[in-house]
């Protein structure tokens, strides 16, 4: 619990500034860092996206201002409560935890679950901390198996003993501790399939990895969790997609995180991490020329933007979107199959890793 | 691997059949049952959906189903060798494994998984196996807890110490063996907020019971884990979603199979399963009323065709959806959290087990 200390510190700061500024008779007000595009930035050293400095205060007595600072200090102390109590909820539990009459109106604090995720954004970004150390829990998606140990909730659990099935990873990654790792790489997969496929010709054993399913975009718990085993090992991240714009950008969110979650990239973010594939050199490397798909025009729009982020500004990166655009194809994991079921682990991989054929 | 046996005898008596008319100089053919609604039935003494006993015959010299007799015998010689060699495919990698050019022509052996998966089906209930069976996997989804020790490729599994994670569902559990069962009911809940709530809340240990999450819709590893544990222990199952069409019709999956699947329902539904909520009647008896949502035209059409389903015609279902489309509302389980939030595990559920108010 000692790495909950600061939390209710700076929640309790919150208040007492409000507080103060009630006492002296002033229009209490919060400072909120802006989380629109125009104050993203990716910085490149890092490789990771990032709030720039604009801030705008949200004021009590102001008409346009007061129904939101109303609510952003409901959740705050609804979020003081949980850590204190150590219990944790959705973001749609405490939506329908802090929804009620204001008594006297016929107003209610909360209309709808829109309105009470932005304000836990706000919180996060406000006092740099994360929601699941607030112990507001998103939804889980993600499963894990290799050679690991953790330590969770005083149940010891190994990784490399869950069967078929693994370990579902849960929405909040903050009080796991990693007591003990036997591998040499971390292998993050975008499909359920090929998890189950590396699963079950026991890659990780062979290996010596661990395997993360994010079964399509990773979960905030699924990237923290990433994040925390790279932090914690130093081993490096290889993010293995379809080769599509999604895929692409699956690895992008994992390495250098989102526009939407750019305040907290330094905790979720994995700079280091690799692309393994699929690429388009892949396609003819491997011998998939007529296991492609057509791109749809969605496809080639998505991947036409990507071409501009910072993040894919990587010559290599570039490449392999123009490629994409000009061939107007696409390619899935589940395609190596057609060479035979186990190519994946046994030949694709492996290459891969040994000639170290990766994307930055 | 004793259970898997009859699997090849099955897939060789298909084989030998065919080769007997080619070898009499007979048009080749199979006999495979009709899948439409006209076909399908409600028994009402099972409570299941099952197949009733028209069929239809796929010959090889057919304009019509040269292509998809030709496809027939792909995937069972794909499944035969997939068994005899006990590696497990997902559907999308056999599409991949399977689609090649036919010497000599222009024409693909599969041009789409769209084509694919319905031989799968054919397969299924021509043989009257599970593509389980065949090792074929569908895709996974489900998390479980809780007072359960499984034995699954070699690993002992102790449901009751995964931490906050739980164990992912595999999306095959045919090999899967329960080893010691320590429960009072199987609870499965549609949400992962819901589960992630019970399992801090440590229910399954203070109920002594089984906690299988589904996240929405059941996957056939979820339905068939859930089946074999009934089918293993004559434990009660309840059933938890929302108060919606969507969620009610979740529960009607479970326990009774679904219109797709009523060639399976033997093996995937439990039809003891009884359903603890949410339900119209909860939300005044545990103060709900402000936490309710508008149903929409979608969900209101829902309803009604839901109220002419067979396996909603006892009277406790036909009022409980005539009051849905009357009041015009739902509810979700998260709504408990506007009480408290242990109120879900320490009064709402115990209570209704307690009671036994359940729907049928």
């Amino acid at each position: 619990m000692a790495d909950k200390n600061p939390i209710v510190p700076k929640l309790e700061k919150l208040g007492r500034e409000v507080s103060e500024q009630i006492k002296k008779g002033e229009n209490p007000y919060v400072s909120i860092p802006v989380r629109a595009l125009s104050n993203v930035k990716f910085n490149k050293e890092k490789k990771t996206l990032s709030l720039g400095s604009q801030e705008s205060k949200r004021y009590f007595v102001n008409v346009a201002h007061a129904r939101k600072f109303m609510q952003t200090m409901l959740v705050s102390s609804f979020c003081k409560e949980l850590v204190e109590h150590d219990i944790h909820a959705s973001i749609r539990e405490a939506y329908y935890s802090l929804k009620r009459n204001i008594a006297g109106t016929h107003e209610n604090t909360f209309e709808e679950q829109g309105e009470s995720d932005p304000i836990i954004v706000d919180l996060e970004v406000m006092l740099d901390i994360l929601r699941e150390q607030l112990h507001l829990n998103a939804d889980r998606s993600g499963v894990a198996a290799g050679k690991v140990i953790i330590s969770d909730r005083g149940d010891t659990i190994d990784w490399s003993k869950l069967g078929s099935g693994g370990w579902s990873v849960p929405s909040n990654v903050e009080d796991i501790k990693i007591k003990k790792v036997d591998a040499k790489f971390v292998l993050v997969v975008e499909k359920n399939a090929t998890f189950d496929r590396l699963n079950e010709d026991r890659f990780w054993e062979k290996h010596d990895c661990i395997l993360v399913g994010t079964h399509g975009q990773a979960a905030r718990g699924t990237k923290r969790l990433i994040h925390n085993l790279h932090q914690k090992t130093n081993l490096p991240v290889y993010v293995f997609t379809d080769a599509d714009a999604y895929g692409y950008y699956i690895y992008s969110v994992i390495k250098s995180g989102s526009i939407n979650l750019a305040h907290a990239s330094e905790e979720f973010a994995t700079p280091s991490a690799k692309f393994i594939g699929l690429t388009m050199a892949d396609i003819e490397n491997y011998g998939l020329e007529k296991y492609t798909i057509r791109a749809t025009d969605q496809d080639l729009k998505r991947t036409r933007e990507m071409l501009k982020y910072p993040w894919f500004a990587a010559k290599e990166w570039q490449e392999e979107l123009k490629t994409m655009v000009e061939r107007k194809i696409k390619a899935e994991q589940e395609a190596l199959a057609s060479r035979h079921l186990k190519f994946v682990s046994e030949e694709y991989l492996p290459t891969k890793i040994k000639k170290k054929d990766f994307l930055p």
